[in-house]
């Protein structure tokens, strides 16, 4: 299984598709993508093009602008390159996808936009997009993700969604969205914008909303410079505060998984299974803002976090035949709860903050993967606080009733943590998904919090799906996991998208659960990537052929 | 073009599939499905499954109930066959449909399951399941489209969403949709029973939410019926009211396409366009409660809306290649603009108020169709008051501009209805969705209430998007047409599912924009529909064999 395998990690360092300056409270992160720098071979990013390595790089810049970077209010985010901003995602690398890589590809841009999205709204780092010539698909759904969309009126650059009528299909990572609910461009616009290749100039693109300015190009610098500090002036980011520098990870893969300090991940094969098992810190750790601030990268909360994210999406694109994630974790449950206080009552703290965020990010994250999620909550288990998101995020649970050794049995704790700092893409609570909205079964939660809950009362609360005794744990474990797993992978990432975001739908969750679902179907469709496919032939000088029908 | 076409009118004398009786006020309707009464050759409808033909006589008795019976204010929906209810969706008939037959025939299902709920939320009929024998899949989603749903308790009959195990795809007529939003079913319960394809019987299908309540056989008939007097009371259906009976359509088709009186559609075929045009009434309509109700089903509302909604699903199901629909009206303004004081002053009226429903749903059927709308507001037009909401439905309009003969150039015009009383599926008006809910836009154009608005001043205001003068018109508005046709089905499609409903969701947008949108991707792969597939195997003894990835 070690090769080939795809890592999320970048060294700043060897950054080969961005320029990165710091500059006071301005970060400037320049697109410049080198042309031979794709992440497989069979294609060129040619015009600022990008493929899944260009995103995991401005993922890691936007990471280390969080924690290295506190005194970084705006971020300008541009192009390198002369009269191109950016093509959008590489069409030759799309076409030449599989369907699954094309998925988790859009999944990962779709997460890093709504992650720039986030950051504003949750860490105080503003951004503008200080488009600089042509703005293209991808490209101007990178710029929809910012705060501001700034664009030079040279009289030739424009912006553009040209996915429809030249390849086929969707505007897929948010702009279709982005489009009505973010910039609420007025519809009938919409639709002529979406569907013409030329793209829109300066003056139009203000006048629709597609933009919120413009200016000629001696004077861009100075707009983008002026709105920069405007923007800056509105953010909460500390003043003097020392950045938390990210040390490369501590993992190691073999053939049985994937291992980190705090979250190991083993692998089943044959079972088409992965364990990801997190654990509380062994010793103590601290407790206020100074001492976290020393402990940097090495604080318990940023290191597992970290540790977490990053075996999700090492299972996401290198283990795609494993379908069902049994989640556990271990420890002592103290520890947990400790993590937990500190979070709330240092959640005014920038670092602390960034940490939450990172970690709500991280089970977000998990909560759209695609993967059957198993909760096993079994002996010297520490579903408590903070760990406790992991049992909530599961689509069910199983919780060792342990009749002979009660005094040992498996125990669940909530604390404040599991009502509302771990919101999940649709702003709601985990718990309060898990009941589907019902006050009455939340406010019996919310009364329980501290508790040290076994198995009877955990079910009795309804947090817990099935308690089997000792004599059944083993064998009904077993045989859920091998029924789950027997199932069609499809009609199951169909229902959970469906089951898990009941209720209200946000921005986020309608990228994820309708647009991406419709781009979905039609990356599967003939119309764009059979042979004859718009998809398919694009660049060719081949005009594709459609089935005309409607459906 | 007349062989084989599908039509959607039923003779109640001539139901193969239901059985209707009406006690007072309730309608008791029975599905006793014939089993070669099949719409196609090729599979047996056993067990009360269901296709095409079975919803359309569904469909065709509740717009009866609404119209011709005011009396109901209840109905009971049950099964006359013995221990079973209904098995939902037959299986044979969908593996051997068509990708686009699948999903038109979800899409109408949907509809009408949607119209049970629309019923009692703005006709006051309410609705029961009385689920008197084994319940499954479609079967259990049209139970879950009912206020409330009860169940015999004979320790044998369960309710089930066995989709995903059995079959490899969604409960996707709103089945997952409805557990989560409308039964608020907790979450991990959500999983296992739409995973079990086993089913849940009566007692812990209570516990769970799945029903509302259950009775032993011997006692269940009284249930019903004391639910179905309790809720009776909560309707505001008229006493005494005259039913208005609903004759058979006049239609006349032929290769120039449908023709009806008040509604025309000609068919381009070479240019894959229909052009809708309707009609305001020729001469004065009644405007009291009491000359309407004399006029019955010949009442122009009643009559244009029905003749609106058979062309839309006939050009649905027929013509299939039809991608571009122009919506065009004719006739005097101030004959549509009287309609619309009518709606409005008479809106307690029963038969006004069901009249405005069914135009409510025509149109929101319109919104769901699969289908580009242009409105082409030429000379002549009368996009005036309930008839300005086709120019509002479309994807962008173009509007002549006449300098030549200002006198006579054409004119839009708003009135009260156009804010509210036909709202879309989103629950909110096309004109606050064209607005994409832009506040102050929508009170410019609300000032303008009664306005007759020529292209300058409708563009002006935001209205409609081209406005061509005479010597462009006709060029412009021909390429644009063949601009559209030239785009991919199917990337138009999903673009115009995202674009025409920004903002807010509700369940109906929920069901038709996210779970339909995961169906119809699972339902053209292969671990459906492939040689090897559930959907494909089922019943033949050969387990599927799956591709693993997940996605």
């Amino acid at each position: 299984m070690l090769d080939n395998i795809l890592t999320f990690e970048r060294d700043p360092e060897q950054y080969k598709h961005w320029k990165v300056a710091y500059e006071g409270a301005t970060a400037r992160i320049a697109l410049d993508v080198r042309e031979d720098g794709g992440l497989r071979p069979g294609y060129r990013l040619k015009l600022n093009s990008y493929d899944l390595g260009v995103d995991i790089e401005l993922h890691d810049i936007l990471q280390r602008i969080r924690f290295e970077h506190p005194e970084v209010r705006v971020i300008v985010l541009t192009s390198a390159k002369e009269r191109v901003f950016c093509a959008g995602a590489n069409i030759n690398m799309l076409a030449s996808s599989t369907h699954g890589w094309k998925v988790n590809f859009c999944k990962f841009t779709n997460e890093t936009r709504n992650g720039l999205e986030d950051m504003s709204r949750n860490s105080g780092v503003r951004s503008i997009a200080a488009v600089n010539g042509a703005c293209a698909g991808g490209g101007y759904e990178m710029a929809l993700a910012c705060d501001e969309i700034l664009m030079v009126n040279d009289r030739s650059s424009t912006v553009s969604l040209p996915e429809v009528p030249l390849l086929g299909v969707l505007p897929g990572t948010g702009g279709l969205t982005r489009v009505t609910d973010k910039r609420k461009v007025r519809r009938d616009l919409a639709d002529v914008f979406c569907t013409t290749s030329e793209g829109v100039r300066a003056e139009r693109a203000k006048d629709w909303k597609l933009i919120d300015g413009h200016a000629p190009p001696a004077e861009f610098d100075a707009l983008v410079k002026r709105r920069a500090e405007a923007l800056a002036k509105t953010s909460d980011r500390p003043s003097g505060a020392k950045g938390v520098k990210l040390p490369p990870l501590d993992r190691k893969m073999d053939d049985t998984g994937y291992h980190y300090e705090y979250v190991d991940v083993t692998l089943d094969s044959a079972g088409r299974t992965a364990t990801i098992t997190v654990k509380a810190p062994a010793g103590d750790e601290p407790a206020e803002p100074a001492a976290i601030a020393a402990k940097g990268a090495a604080w318990y909360a940023l290191k597992m976090t970290r540790e977490l994210d990053d075996a999700i999406l090492m299972l996401r694109v290198n283990n795609p035949a494993v379908g069902t994630i049994l989640l556990e974790t271990a420890g002592d449950a103290r520890k947990a709860l400790a993590l937990g206080d500190v979070l709330i009552r240092h959640r005014g703290d920038w670092f602390v903050r960034e940490t939450t965020n990172f970690l709500r990010r991280t089970l977000q994250r998990l909560d759209v993967s695609s993967r059957s999620l198993f909760a096993i909550i079994g002996k010297g288990s520490c579903f408590a606080g903070p760990l406790a998101e992991l049992f909530l995020a599961a689509d069910r649970s199983y919780m060792l009733d342990d009749t002979e050794d009660a005094a040992n049995t498996p125990k669940i704790v909530l604390d404040e943590t599991n009502f509302g700092l771990f919101a999940m893409n649709n702003g709601v609570s985990r718990i309060a998904a898990h009941f589907q909205g019902d006050e009455a079964a939340l406010d019996k939660a919310k009364g329980r919090i501290g508790d040290a809950l076994d198995a009877k009362a955990a079910k009795e609360i309804g947090l817990v799906t099935f308690t089997p005794d000792e004599l059944d744990w083993d064998d009904e474990v077993r045989i859920a996991i091998e029924e789950r797993a027997s199932l069609s992978p499809d009609a199951l990432t169909g229902m959970e998208a469906s089951l898990r975001f009941g209720g209200e739908e946000t921005m986020e969750t309608k990228v994820f659960g309708r647009l991406t679902a419709w781009q979905n179907w039609i990356f599967i469709r003939p119309n764009a990537v059979g042979e004859q496919g718009a998809l398919k032939l694009y660049g060719s000088g081949t005009k594709p052929s459609f089935n005309w029908e409607r459906v």
